[in-house]
């Protein structure tokens, strides 16, 4: 049988076709005028993407990368930070701040719950020291979703505190308004909802945000981002930057403002996030995040009796379909289904039909197409008919 | 929400990824040995493809140039031919002959149906100056199947008739033993089991064909056979080949042997086409071909108090999902799902999922996931558990 290989992880995800051609196409040099305006119409897509006018610059690097700079640049080295930790991903912030000095207060989540903003609130009132909350929009490594809006009205009234968002996978996934909302740093990277390969991170930053990083100490050089941003103000980056990945990312930008910009994006996620939670609960799969669920990705236990690990293998062996695994002390227990990025409800019913198989097949009883039904009707009920369709 | 175009029509099919590639790439000069080495491999490629040995000789032209070559080579203006015409494509061949001068001789069947090998046999007895049968494996307009091993038994019966199969998007999707069953010359196209665009024709040629070819009298310049079979031994085409896509090819049929060769191709075609023909039944739509059915495509009438070209348009619209409409005396009243090509298990649920939304949209009542459910039970009875799977 032929099995095509299909991404469902929650990074990398499926190359939109417009970003297939355009990695495909004869480099340009980066030290030119046709290459400064590729730049700009990426930066100008950028701030579309994120809602904000802030400066927002672009990294050739890893997510992480752009954790990283995100710290380094707003905090020195003894200074209290608070992250909060709902994930794997949350621990990363705690691991970045111990690797430079800082001082890391960490507020936990269960691993399927979030940090609750007020838990937030007070630990800055007992705290004012803390210059800066680390947190994820969407913890990937649970599929929950921090409420950034509520924490950065806190930050927002506390001058000396910063509110820095990794909204890596979050972005394009689930609403995020950085001016509106007030975030003061929000990290993106391309392997997400953008639909291109890793190599990208992306980083908006605030006047306040500005303000910290011109005094912050902590040591930096190819994540400086002063440096960065007198380079880019003039359509080009510090250093070498990913050439190909930027001519890619203006054909991504375009991608998501012909499908209705940002909010299209999110939406289509939201629906597909939907689909999927009514299809986990129609078979008998617990949700990780039944509470603080986002719609990047759903991460689900397996039913009773059968073993995770299995339904992944099985997924990757009968149809060539990867989907994630746990991670940390979820790790063999849990799976992950992407919705972030270039996914549309084919795919989604594609996917849950040969779950469905899998499930059977590991000895899991249920009606087949029960899990399916669930999610038709879970996208009826989202997406209103068409125009010239019969409701 | 995003809508993957996606194309579920017997021709084109969706494209191999590495048909992509290799179209992709810098094209060689064609009177090179770098690209005799390619040709050659690919004549190769292709007698494994049909399962003979005799001549394959590839042009650059669609299918319906490949049938016109095939039928110019074999008969001389006057000549008695009989098309087997069981729907728009067998008409084609009656069409040809006719603007070649040929005597042609009709049998019909009702579209739906396959012309029965005995009845040839009537004709043929009862006219033993026709010179040549001209049928279709798949007739891609209604999907039925002609049985090409019993009327092969025939015409090898008869030392004056050869047998001409036009099994353009018959071949790779349903079985053909060229030279175990002894048909004399088979035409196919590029665009249907190959995964490869539009723009070449295969024909294979067998020794009493040559025979006949060598002597037949119709006008012919560029389809003439002689010439390219004298060209093609050394690796070249008489006129210029549609190099790019030979490229293609060799990566085409590189893809089939790893798939386990053309039987591998044709199960994977039978299982789709039983996934369909399930879902169908349970979702009361009925089969336009329901004895004679192949499995390239499934043609299907809509459910009572549906329009056809309703969801064929909501398709399209919802989903950008693209099936065929009605040929002919079916135009509006039928519309058609393809099976053959690179086509997986995952794309048939997808496409089972929206149809299902479409059908319920349009007013079609019946309990959401039936037609999936249906599916998954055909699938699970093709389909042995694999190799560490419980069953």
């Amino acid at each position: 049988m032929i099995r095509k290989p299909r991404l469902f992880t929650p990074g990398p995800t499926p190359l939109h076709p417009a970003v297939l051609e355009a990695m495909a196409r004869p480099i340009p040099h980066h030290r030119t005028d046709e290459f400064r305006a590729v730049f700009k119409e990426c930066v100008a897509g950028l701030q579309g993407f994120l809602k904000t006018a802030d400066d927002v610059l672009v990294l050739a690097c890893s997510g992480t990368g752009g954790m990283e700079a995100a710290l380094v640049n707003v905090l020195s080295p003894g200074e209290k930070m608070l992250a909060l930790v709902a994930g794997n991903f949350g621990e990363r912030w705690a691991s970045i701040g111990k690797a430079y000095g800082m001082d890391v207060r960490v507020l936990k989540a269960a691993w399927g719950d979030a940090v609750p903003p007020e838990e937030a609130a007070r630990a800055l009132d007992a705290d004012p020291a803390i210059k800066g909350v680390f947190v994820q929009l969407s913890e990937s490594s649970t599929g929950a979703r921090h409420d950034i809006e509520a924490l950065a009205r806190i930050t927002r009234a506390r001058p000396g505190t910063l509110l820095v968002v990794d909204a890596i996978s979050g972005a394009g996934a689930m609403a995020l308004e950085t001016a509106a909302w007030g975030v003061d740093v929000v990290v993106v990277g391309s392997q997400k909802a953008l639909a291109l390969p890793p190599g990208l991170a992306f980083l908006s930053v605030s006047a306040r945000a500005w303000e910290r990083i011109e005094s912050a100490k902590a040591p930096r050089f190819y994540f400086d981002l002063r440096r960065e941003r007198k380079a880019q103000a003039g359509g080009e980056s510090a250093f070498t930057p990913a050439i190909s990945n930027m001519v890619a990312l203006r054909a991504a930008l375009e991608f998501v403002k012909r499908l209705g910009g940002v909010d299209a994006l999110v939406k289509n996620a939201g629906t597909l996030a939907a689909c999927t939670r009514a299809a986990a609960s129609a078979l008998g799969l617990p949700l990780v995040a039944p509470k603080a669920h986002g719609d990047a990705l759903t991460a689900l236990y397996p039913p009773s009796g059968v073993d995770s690990g299995a339904i992944v293998k099985a997924l990757k062996a009968e149809f060539a379909s990867t989907v994630a695994c746990g991670q940390g002390g979820l790790k063999g227990k849990i799976f992950r289904v992407a919705h972030l990025g270039y996914y549309d409800t084919t795919d989604i019913f594609g996917l849950l039909g040969s779950l469905e198989v899998v499930l059977h097949r590991l000895g899991h009883r249920f009606d087949l197409g029960t899990g399916i039904a669930a999610a038709e009707r879970a996208y009826l009920e989202r997406a209103p008919a068409p125009v010239g369709g019969k409701a």
